[in-house]
């Protein structure tokens, strides 16, 4: 991982690949794009890492700059980003518009957690339009959260509950994936398997709005 | 390679890695976005690869269906981009801004190629505004030759000579490699270094706004 290698003239890409051209770097960000993480957490949300190819990673992307320790209080210790490591994202963004396109070719599981639903947000709502759109939303899936803020045309999505949310949608992940694998529609989703508890009244049509925007794009 | 892997919900990110998370295969693919390519000149441009590990890599990427062989006449095979392939060029863009930050750690050698200077300016020129650029240009470096097209707002950089150029632009490595890091005054190296041999009158001034601003990204 950390030897030396040959570099291209005007060959910004490989320079790239050297710190971030790696699978389960590119996962560990992905995860941290949904904010800072414990080394527990994201062992379990990367099925199959080892914890000492977890442990190399993360050295390796702290050496880089691309990620720092902070004390979470309590006595725990959360990875989180750097300035650096969040220019990372565009990559990462563009990673789910190509990956949107494929369908799971095996069962799909369960995820220890779902950060990766809350980067896949926050990178596909960056690229539909959320300029008349201002709001913020809890979303619980099977009890894990996700704190959506929409506003000024800008998009942040992270893995953690909402201090005061305009509304919270409540779903499960079994209709989440049926819904997002197209075979439950969406109003039979909504209806049926989605709670929609709006603190502020009007909101919830915003949010529909989002979300609608947003299926249509990974989905289209 | 090529085992099932869990996939997680709404994880298109994974899905893409599945395809193109791996040095290598990012490396080809940024190669083949300069245009067409023999194996020999894939091996010779990816310095340090294996022909088993590139054939290994090939054939996976031709399995995914992102690239294919194409019968280039007299007897000589190319692989090149589906249309597929081709929608990796945000990923392989967005690796290219994000490693155009960083500056080469070793001595830079020698590429065998120029592929990829014509992927990365290809990828740098589409940030740049270019409505106000409509030229054909060839750029020679060292005897090989990129085909710089800018027409309607849209930009194509590939591997190849031009036909009919309105102008074409002729350099030496070494100097672009000292202009490119900032060790030679551009105006130097223009003055001293470089050849500009304009077919059609007025493109000149194009070209080196095109220059200008691609410049500018990659080292601002």
């Amino acid at each position: 991982m950390t030897k030396a290698r040959s570099y291209k003239l005007l060959c910004p890409i490989a320079r790239a690949l050297d710190r971030i051209g790696d699978r389960w770097t590119l996962l560990i960000l992905r995860d941290l794009h949904a904010g800072p993480a414990r080394f527990s957490e994201l062992q379990r949300g990367l099925t199959g890492i080892a914890a000492n190819l977890l442990t190399e990673r993360l050295a390796k992307l702290a050496d880089d700059g691309l990620i720092e320790k902070q004390d979470a209080g309590h006595g725990t210790t959360v990875y989180e980003l750097t300035d650096l490591g969040r220019q990372t994202g565009n990559v990462i963004f563009e990673l789910a518009m190509f990956g949107g396109q494929f369908k799971p070719e095996v069962p799909t599981i369960r995820p220890g957690n779902l950060r990766t639903v809350a980067t896949t947000l926050g990178a596909a709502a960056k690229r539909v339009p959320t300029d008349d759109l201002s709001f913020r939303a809890e979303l619980r899936v099977d009890g894990e959260a996700i704190d959506l803020q929409v506003e000024n045309g800008t998009i942040n999505a992270r893995y953690s509950a909402s201090a005061n949310p305009d509304l919270i949608f409540t779903t499960g992940y079994e209709a989440l994936l049926a819904m997002s694998e197209g075979e439950m529609e969406p109003n039979v989703f909504l209806r049926d398997h989605a709670d929609l508890d709006v603190k502020t009244p009007g909101k919830e049509a915003e949010f529909l709005m989002l979300m609608t925007r947003v299926t249509d794009l990974l989905t289209g």
